[in-house]
């Protein structure tokens, strides 16, 4: 890594900020400070410290709004406020039984020279530090726009980045490891022909969650927290100075925020530490969402799920009913075209599966009219989320789901049309309600209508929020994919399971897939924000799909396993067909055992971009579960099992790469080996090239 | 009025397209002939002729479309169809018992150089001609995108105009007359201060209905019929050579409509005649939209009503229950202003008012949460269309009217955010069914939400058409404010009563009001389309509104009896208070007489600006209503009561401006008087400077 230069510039700016500024306020927790203070022009400056040492150097905020353009300097301070906070709460489901709150407040009360007001609240957590702006009741400020709003981060240097682009559409993209210097979307962008919507308008703008490491070794993450009301925040690299600078989602008029104080913006997060375990153990970015409005909540229940999806991915059945959408009778009636997947004796087939394997859930895609020709051209009424194509008979497929104990679940793509799904969302939870689902996942993959919206603008966001507000008065939990990516939000709307909002396991269907190097970047940029639908567990890792021989998973099987410990998700897919399975009972063991909902979790080693093991406690049970995954190179993993209880011993089946196995040559070469363990036991695995290992230890006494 | 100057630009397109072209195609009916050629680069043209003179000269039509910006040329004719349509068809409502559709059709069949189909339909009738686009269905041309419809109107002089400004948002201007080549808008939208958005950005563009009329006396009206799925058509001027092209209201990406073939544009429409009567007697728009597709309509029933609003308008009362939205006393509840109008005690009182008065209906308005800060913020979430003010006692109100057999009727005001109105829409509809109100008064002041939307794009069109089939659905009948000027869509959709999409009486409240010959012209222009929700009947003409002493309503008491048979709706509206119709029993008596249902019209005489009279016979009665109408200077209004029928003896019943009435000077000065009539009678009636006359004839034995 090179050495860190800041550029003239940036230089420059940081003396003048700091040569005016008033004795800064100052909050700490551990090694995280935080300094506040007013430039002699009234900006708004703060600064993160970690043990003394400079992460987020003194750099400003504020807005340009509509009516004030400078609402960014003119500003003194009227009082600042502090508070202390610790308190511990329970998630309805989630990777830790109980999760602890615990930061330090400043609040400091604004006065603008127009008169307007405005607050910024800072909390310091021991791992980092979360800040928001707030707008107070005010006569002269009610309702108003946000044109751009003016948060930096001022680096200290030019650190490496995990990066995709700052996309107003899609979060898909292949993650790019650079240094902060190197960081160019344009070419990235324009290779990304697998992702329907790209819209990109800065080359130098990368989505969050950013990861960064120092050159001296120190782990950075910058995101949002509670992101609602307001569009997704972008961060616009200045490579001379290597700061970044917030880039909010525009909508038509190229605006950013319509708002209506008393309002407040998201949290902006920066968590900091020198273990890059730590920075996935935070519950930071948790902590400052709300808690839910509700209490009733114990219909909300984890689970996993197959679905009549992955044949249509390679390419085995379809969607569609018909080949085109006029392809009708002489009565009028579709004609099919003999490969539709969601017909009823299909998903009795997946029923049957489920059921047989202790899988709570059944997705099934392409049940709905409208998939003859729902995708790319930009229509607004596609989809008719209540009408099931002729062979998709729902009364029958509903009461023998329940009479083999088995969850229905719904799915809603949308094609990007939003307005036309909110039309219909009474409808269609109305109709989930009837028929007993307990959960739907939705989809919006393609331009969005309101046309002059993006995908992770203020409305979308807010229309992602409504989705989560009828299931919660429908009971319907939510797993929604092609949406803005996490913040957090599954602690106010705890049925929002999960997203996507990131390249999944399915590039490897329809696309050249993920580097190896994948799911060890995502623990630290998608993840950070709340659980994907990654839909991990495929077992037919080559010849998967008859059109593309040559395609693969670029993974090992025993890797297929670990994810379901590395990406947590209370909603986890066994993604594979029920075949691929059943030919792999052994392997399947593992996934039939793994849980979704937990006590604990435990960070073992992780390295971003090179490999991660977690071990996770299962909900209620003395039972744990490891998975262990690297990049492209074979890596030992070293696993001290010392978080076991001491004196029990454990039946621990371990699940690994066999010694030939390869992502790429060997992909499927498994080893399957018990043993006795307890808390003082060493494992020590061996991981194939992209492979990984997953472990299922279970309390034997 | 200047003689024609055909400028030299204008003149060698003319003669080129001439030239080139093959003999045209040509079909006629009456005194109109249509040509359709097509020119040596491919250009489609057409040319319309009145009694073998030229009124559009050869015009280019097609379109720029987003995968093909030349498709306006390098078309060959495939064949032409022919064909002749005489039928008759009973309106479940309006002007006439019966109407009949007798035109002649030519269809031209295109194909494009690249390969793709273009219809051509144009249909003539006697009084002037229909056409529109066709894209059949076809591989080379599914979904599309418009960029900009070609049209064109290539008129043949410096006709005279009746004008607004060709805004996207709004038709409530006041009327221009001018010649075509002073058309500027741009200093009528600065001046126009009290129309809540205006969105002009071509200073030449005016809004259709366009009424012309020609140095030599010819009538020429240029508007569209049937639009759906479409934006409207708005007409540029091109001054140097009186040519008018299609503008059409865009989207925030400026494409104009979002198009799947098989489709079809609205039709363009140019009606032609020597007599301004012939003008205002046209059924050609209505005849060019299509039949209703439920035969189900019985549930339609025009009706008078009166309203709580006109109260609100002049400053009497609020639509607000309290004066700021955070006004709440220590339980959340908001304080009431004290003045709110939709209280319970209120509304029964116009209950009371109405079936005294044998008056259907009654609207009120403000009685739904969300007026406190509904107006001028763009805001997305404004109003909730089932939740009451507390004073309001909805069950109580609807149970008072069922027993006093008066019907209430919705008010659903959007604030123009249309996608929080959509996502209500079912509850809302479900809402007026259960407390069985037929019919909802909707309303879009303010900036359209979608944000990039305007009130006259594809999208609100949709919108407006959704609501309508919403409508259908809960068999209630629609009276839009604000939404795109009709276009004869009571046809296909006959619980479309009425919409506003004008500058209406209201303006005479809260600005400063309509020039005496405003209505005068609106039936030449925004009435060519469909009935308007003008709400005539002021009879308190000065001093309505204490807060502006010196405001008046432009017209004497006997013109805003006459407005009530000269502005055709089925949905008329008692605009005044109570006490200011009790206050003047003897006038108010034609307002209880007069239908709003007619088996007949008589267009007695007519000239745009300047005055019109009609005579209409009432539905299913042997009585008729005359309204005379003058503009700013006197008239004497000659009226043969020829169309009574032979032999029967009528009592007609003549309110008219007294001697001394004056629209300025002394307004409410009427006079009335009773004679016997029958169908050799004729009246002189002196109409008073914006003044006007009433008459109702009923037989009398």
């Amino acid at each position: 890594m090179k050495p860190v230069k800041t550029g003239t510039i940036a230089l420059l700016l940081f003396l003048s900020l700091i040569v005016r500024a008033k004795p800064p306020l100052e909050i700490s927790r551990g090694p995280v400070s935080l300094q506040f203070s007013i430039t002699e022009d009234g900006k708004p400056v703060y600064a993160i410290l970690y043990n003394g040492r400079d992460v987020v150097k003194p750099s400003t905020l504020g807005f340009m709004l509509e009516s004030d353009s400078l609402f960014y300097k003119g500003f003194s301070l009227i009082s600042a406020d502090r508070k202390t906070v610790d308190e511990t709460w329970v998630p309805v489901w989630g990777e830790y039984s109980s999760i602890r709150n615990n930061y330090e407040q400043l609040t400091a009360h604004l006065k603008h020279r127009s008169g307007k007001l405005l607050d910024i609240v800072f909390r310091v957590f021991a791992d980092g530090v979360g800040f928001r702006y707030e707008f107070p009741k005010q006569t002269g400020l009610t309702y108003f726009v946000v044109k751009d709003e003016c948060t930096q981060f001022q680096l200290t240097g030019n650190h490496k980045a995990f990066w995709i682009p700052g996309d107003f559409d899609t979060n898909e993209y292949a993650y790019t490891t650079s240094l902060l210097s190197e960081v160019n979307n344009a070419p990235v962008v324009r290779a990304a022909t697998d992702i329907a919507v790209r819209t990109v308008t800065d080359s130098l703008a990368v989505q969050t969650p950013l990861m960064l490491k120092t050159a001296d070794g120190l782990y950075i993450n910058i995101h949002e927290a509670a992101l609602l009301n307001y569009p997704a925040m972008q961060l616009h690299i200045d490579k001379s100075g290597f700061k970044l600078s917030s880039n909010l989602v525009p909508d038509a008029y190229n605006n950013k925020a319509y708002l209506h104080a008393p309002e407040h913006t998201p949290w902006r997060t920066v968590l900091i530490s020198d273990k890059a375990t730590e920075i996935l153990a935070s519950k930071t970015i948790l902590n400052l969402n709300d808690p839910p409005a509700s209490t009733d909540l114990s219909w909300i229940k984890p689970m996993k799920f197959v679905g009549v999806w992955w044949e249509m991915q390679t390419g085995k059945g379809t969607w569609n009913y018909s080949d085109y959408p006029d392809s009708t009778d002489a009565h009028g009636q579709l004609i099919p075209n003999g490969r539709h997947s969601a017909n009823t004796a299909n998903v009795k087939r997946y029923i049957d599966f489920a059921a047989q394997h202790g899988i709570g859930g059944v997705l099934v895609e392409g049940w709905n009219r409208g998939w003859e020709d729902w995708f790319g051209n930009w229509k607004e009424n596609v989809f008719d989320f209540v009408r099931p194509y002729p062979d998709f008979d729902i009364k029958e497929i509903t009461s023998y789901a329940r009479s083999k104990g088995v969850q229905m679940i719904m799915h809603n793509e949308t094609s990007g049309s939003a307005t036309s799904y909110e039309r219909q969302l009474d409808t269609a939870f109305r109709f989930m309600q009837q028929f007993g689902y307990p959960a739907v996942k939705t989809g919006y993959v393609g331009r969005i209508v309101p046309r002059g919206e993006h995908h992770d603008g203020q409305w979308m966001v807010s229309h992602y929020e409504r989705v989560l507000q009828q299931g919660m008065k429908y009971h319907i939990m939510v797993d929604a994919h092609e949406p803005a990516r996490p913040t957090g939000l599954q602690r106010t709307y705890p049925n929002f399971m999960a997203c996507e909002a990131a390249r999944g396991n399915e590039y490897h269907a329809f696309s050249n897939g993920n580097q190896p190097d994948h799911e060890t970047i995502l623990p630290f940029t998608r993840l950070m924000g709340g659980p994907m639908d990654y839909t991990p567990g495929i077992f037919k890792l080559k010849g998967y799909a008859p059109w593309a021989p040559d395609r693969s998973v670029h993974s090992t099987l025993a890797k297929q396993l670990a994810l379901y410990v590395t990406i947590y998700s209370p909603v986890e897919m066994v993604a594979d067909l029920p075949e691929n399975y059943e030919a792999k009972p052994d392997a399947f063991q593992f996934i039939k055992d793994v849980p979704v909902d937990w006590d604990d979790t435990k960070i073992l080693e992780a390295e971003p971009g090179d490999y991660v093991t977690i071990a996770r406690k299962e909900k209620g049970k003395n039972n744990w579960f490891i998975g262990a995954i690297t990049d492209e190179n074979a890596r030992t993993a070293g696993i001290q099992l010392n978080f076991l209880q001491k004196g029990k011993k454990y039946k621990a089946v371990i699940y690994e790469d066999a010694k030939s196995a390869h992502w790429k040559t060997n992909p499927e070469a498994y080893a399957i080996r018990s043993m006795t363990v307890d808390s003082n036991t060493k494992l020590l695995l061996s991981l194939a090239p992209g492979g990984g290992a997953a472990i299922s230890i279970m309390q034997s006494e």
